[in-house]
């Protein structure tokens, strides 16, 4: 049995110790702790990860520090997000089978989870650095989000379950508060945990000047706050992706909650931007241009996969309580206004979660690496302003784009401004 | 010490017997329950009400009834009702002190609450039927639905406690299950709860083949399924609401869930438009178009006393994560047009459950006894009918109805109407 006593970090030296009691890890690298390679990879925000590998086969470990990693001791965070990345994967899993790390081992008074050990995939982020191309990718993205979040709300649970569940996940507190504040409030004031960019100042005033901006950004946090429509993975940027050349999954969801539709596909699609405009700084000319179009099709195709596969499940699946066929289909009527309504309002909702999360990876406290890998500022700063412009439009005039072709013809003539 | 083994519904004969043991009662009423005068007047569709008059006083003691009242023990629904209009009534009376019943005693067990009887309150549903005024009942609904939706929400609560609170309240399914059924499914299609007064079967025909109006009714569902915004009463209409000629008590939350600001308010009006509506057949000529005109007062006057304590509390309690000083007021920026806009959707989200409410109280299985206590059909039907065509304009074409006075004005026209 593992020890559940009392919570303790793992370090090197010791996992093999504490961990040769857990069986389903062991029938998966084998049972002798002395002939386990452990590695610590944790290259994320919040947690611990090892590389556990055995005579057998290998596994991964994650266990949830105390507090925020990137930030350390000074911001505590509760170990119970393990919980919720738990139950969010169980989740996931469930709802598209094989696209998320399988379990082997909950310990929920470890705050630690065993998982499968995903090789040869890496972070998409890195290989979106890198130029490389991965195929199915928008596909498999696109019908994720799909199933996840039509599965996971009203439109296909049970309502009393689905009340069950937001409930539960209604505990996930404080890790939550970290995306209401640096998402949603931090980038908009001078907030203390900000840091950007010398050169953006002008334009970032600009911004926390907007109060049109700011104020359509808070509508958006309402929606984010109470919006409780489907389980969302809360976290979905390109550095909870990992890829081989053919194949995807998607991990960390410990930011796990109950939110508004878009929000997924809002943050997914504002992370290609991001990689879309930080190529410059990474291509030489010849690649540019090529790789460049790439990343708008897989943005493209992730619209259009999610909306071809929610269009299956809305006539294939739609047993909740909400546009009941005894409505619709029963009564000789088409829901397929309804759909095409439901569809609109995730597609806008996206566009302005898109444009906030545009914002906070340049202004707030975690920015990413597409952006963050470019040394000189002179290079990084004229790539993210034109980010943080489109970013303001999408917020402010998202209606008026109305198809995800519109969408990535305007990141083409931002990515065409000489803007600083 | 009271019985909490077993659940057992109270009668007039046991329940002097079964209650002399609770302090809370007999402090207010007497400890010798021989002397009590015993009497039940449940009305409702739920439980059961009893009063209690001991030699120092009187108690109000409803218990709920494993079954809907109204329909008999083949609908059962929880005991656990009870629990959340206690935890209802506690936070209304906290957010607006003095509107609701206090409460003397709760036993959860027994799904039972003793609590102040109301003397000489009457509903004031049957005051409207009367044709009998009230002072100042405006102002106190409209000030109710503001500080109970304002402080029941992420503007004013921390949002860990508005988390938790959110996550009990989702406990309470099978009494939000009825609403879900009743108000936003029933009255469009021809479900087997269903009556409606004859002569109305083309209009309602007419309705449930208006896929356009279907539609609009789910996406107000949506609002209403997930949108987890504030507290609500739940079921805010005149007869949950008790009146001198000159206060106003607000009763019987025992539909308290988190759900959309813009529902109880939508809710409420709803009810003094069909008052308004079915005054033909209560008044003669002589009293009818002032006392019209004071009910289309009251409903306007709901409405600016409710954005006049809104904005109040917007300015001196707006502590909650949402449009957060920092990014405003500390900014020297203004919040006024984050207000407006907020106010903007709880209005016309309001106007939308406006138009259902007043659907499915002559469509659906529970209507009102403003239209029910015409004994004539054919008196009854079109003032119904003017009813139902104004519900339709309310759901579908509200985003034109801007003021509360294009409300009235539109309320009139629908009254001059020659409809059948």
């Amino acid at each position: 049995m593992v020890e559940t006593t009392a919570y303790k970090p793992l370090d090197m030296d010791t996992l093999a110790h504490r961990l040769t009691s857990v069986e389903a890890i062991t029938q998966r690298i084998g049972a002798d702790g002395s002939k386990w390679k452990v590695k610590e990879v944790g290259d994320g925000n919040l947690n611990l990860v090892f590389i556990v590998e055995g005579p057998l086969g290998s596994v991964i470990v994650k266990q949830a520090l105390p507090y925020v990693r990137l930030v350390g001791d000074s911001w505590p965070l509760p170990l119970y997000r393990s919980f919720y990345e738990f139950h969010a994967l169980t989740r996931q899993a469930a709802r598209d089978p094989g696209l998320v790390p399988e379990i082997y081992h909950f310990d929920e008074g470890q705050a630690l989870i065993a998982m499968e050990f995903l090789s040869p995939h890496v972070i998409l982020r890195g290989k979106l650095i890198a130029g490389e191309r991965v195929d199915d990718l928008a596909s498999r993205l696109g019908r994720f989000c799909a199933r996840t979040l039509f599965r996971g709300s009203d439109l296909s649970m049970k309502a009393a379950q689905r009340k069950a569940d937001a409930a539960l996940f209604l505990g996930n507190v404080e890790i939550i508060a970290i995306t209401e504040g640096l998402v949603f409030c931090d980038p908009y004031f001078d907030a203390e945990r900000n840091h950007h960019t010398e050169g953006l100042n002008a334009l970032v005033g600009q911004m926390r000047d907007d109060v049109a901006l700011k104020t359509e950004v808070q509508h958006l946090f309402v929606k984010f706050g109470a919006n409780a429509e489907t389980m969302l993975h809360g976290d979905l940027h390109t550095g909870s992706i990992m890829c081989t050349d053919t194949e995807t999954k998607i991990i960390d969801p410990e930011f796990g909650m109950y939110g508004p539709m878009g929000f997924d596909v809002g943050m997914l699609i504002a992370n290609f931007l991001m990689a879309y405009f930080s190529q410059p700084a990474h291509r030489s000319d010849q690649d540019l241009a090529g790789y460049q179009a790439w990343i708008l099709d897989v943005t493209k195709d992730i619209w259009t996969s999610f909306v071809a596969e929610f269009t299956i499940l809305w006539n294939s699946e739609r047993d909740g309580m909400l546009y009941p066929k005894s409505m619709f289909e029963d009564q000789g009527h088409s829901s397929e206004p309804a759909l095409q309504a439901v569809l609109s309002n995730i597609w806008f909702d996206a566009l302005g979660f898109c444009g906030i999360e545009m914002h906070r990876r340049t202004l707030s406290l975690a920015h990413n690496a597409d952006f963050e890998s470019i040394e000189d500022p002179a290079t990084r700063a004229p790539l993210e302003a034109r980010n943080l412009m489109m970013g303001c439009d999408l917020i402010l005039n998202r209606s008026a784009i109305g198809t995800v072709d519109a969408l990535t013809m305007l990141a083409e003539s931002f990515n065409r401004k000489a803007v600083l």
